[in-house]
């Protein structure tokens, strides 16, 4: 991978003027008793309230917006069974664009319908039988669609960006940010936006720890690729950093940490109890780890990305009964 | 009751004055999803974002703030199981008021411990052998403490009246605003505020089926009281309006609707599913409501405070699993 081909925050720029009124601006919400535990300034900029719940819809309708005339009239086509395709599904509805999902035939009867709701073509696939990626190759050779992946993509990585450019933009400069890792692609664009905008920001991506595919690549230095990891964070079971994520994280980010799954159940419930929020797994996973280190952040200005709120809610009750 | 004794709007902006850099200004949501099943632009005003997660903190802080130093040094107290008892507790201790509530031996555990985190001392009495109203009374005598009423009372309905006055402020003027209707401390206030920044606009106030002493009264043009109700809204459970809320109510409020427990627990899975937000089922109300006549809104510009999100979360995982 060469340099050249990385986004830059020129990119993050780019795409914020491309999604300006589309995406919203979502809050940055405080809580006087996270404050007061930490003995620190905390300000959460809230994901779960963006448009479909889940950051993803910036960086998919930064890239579908770069489609050029003929792009646009062939179509897209994206496979994901979470926030990617609600997110390219509801972009393409907005920008006019033929739009095909694949997605796995057990996944939740609900995000099916929701995808086909927002006039997407859904293709199903054994996800035990079955690659999705051939799959999704196949129909942008056969169909001449534009296969646009869910995080290694420079316009996925620049429209991620923007949410951290608007939290620095609103609150200043922080001392320290911890943002969600799965590929990479919010890590990646918070990376460009932090160096720009508050260059001596500790950035901290965090994914959970189970599957620290993330970790032990920083550590390493180059890719290190895990299996699907078991945790009830669905975000965040990739199981490795794409090869643009990777180059950026590599570069702009201080540290991975890990968060575990009785960690994020207690941030969830935190969310739910103290915040009044619906947070998702992979979205708790930033505070979890802030909350995990909060004795070393102490009378610092701190950040956490919070990436969704998308959770079926029988599994959501059951996570807050316990 | 003369009615040189009610609240006018200038309470209201005199309150807005005093609760400044205390109380939250609140943030006003809006959904896509909401927007397109009406027809219409749906703003919810989110006093579930407010300190201790209720409207109820603006009167408190209000009320207490108004107090002259020997007041101040005597203390107040409260009698209450809920949000009002939370609002005193912590704006006493933000003032330095010694703060004495009232509250049933059989409250949620939690809720007692809160009001003692708050500073607060609390005394307990059995709800089916005792009166708590003369419980207070008489502390109030004995102690020389002020006795802070839950709603009928000029200095907290100035206070409640400032969410709405926010929200007019916030996006201007409305075709219909929704409010929440327990003893009427939130609709007196919030009547005061439309009727001075949003003249024509029409004003229901929303109160549960079971419990509807408020539209009973409303319709007959006096008071009419009732049993205790049974109904999940349990901001709600009042038997009577107060004297000065039903004055104002009578003058101002355009009617009195309701909603039943199963379209609060509908709204309660919205907010959500589709909103990201936790809404205690009082908070509910408003939205309830609107969603029921969503046919006769079309094209409006409709406004719904959200009362409140203080909900303990094993009965709130309960609701939403359903």
């Amino acid at each position: 991978m060469e340099n050249h081909l990385l986004p830059t925050y020129d990119d993050v720029v780019a795409a914020a003027h491309r999604i300006h009124g589309h995406a919203h601006t979502t809050p940055v919400l405080t809580s006087r008793t996270v404050d007061q535990a930490f003995g620190a300034s905390v300000f959460f900029k809230c994901e779960n309230f963006q448009r479909m719940g889940a950051f993803k819809f910036r960086g998919a309708f930064n890239a579908l917006s770069r489609f050029d005339a003929d792009q646009r009239k062939r179509g897209v086509v994206a496979f994901s069974s979470g926030n990617h395709a609600q997110g390219i599904a509801l972009s393409a509805q907005l920008l006019g664009i033929p739009a095909t999902i694949v997605m796995p035939h057990d996944a939740p009867a609900a995000k099916i319908a929701a995808t086909r709701e927002y006039g997407a073509t859904v293709v199903l696939y054994d996800r035990y039988k079955e690659d999705r990626e051939a799959i999704g190759r196949d129909l942008a050779i056969t169909h001449g669609y534009t296969l646009i992946p869910p995080f290694d993509h420079p316009d996925i990585i620049a429209g991620q960006g923007t949410a951290a450019k608007e939290l620095f933009e609103e609150v200043g400069v922080l001392d320290t940010l911890f943002v969600c890792l799965g590929g990479g692609g919010l890590l990646a664009g918070s990376a460009l936006s932090t160096r720009a905008l508050a260059p001596e920001c500790t950035l901290f991506g965090v994914e959970p720890l189970a599957g620290n595919d993330g970790q032990l690549s920083f550590r390493a230095g180059s890719h290190v690729r895990i299996d699907t990891p078991k945790t009830i964070a669905d975000g965040a079971q990739t199981q490795q950093l794409g090869d643009i994520t990777f180059e950026i994280i590599r570069r702009d980010v201080n540290d991975i940490l890990t968060a575990d799954d009785d960690q994020l159940i207690a941030a969830m419930r935190f969310f739910a109890e103290r915040m009044k929020m619906v947070v998702e797994p992979t979205g708790c996973l930033g505070f979890a780890a802030a909350w995990h280190m909060r004795e070393q952040l102490k009378g610092q200005r701190v950040g956490v990305i919070i990436s969704g709120g998308n959770i079926d809610l029988p599994r959501y009750a059951a996570m807050l009964a316990g």
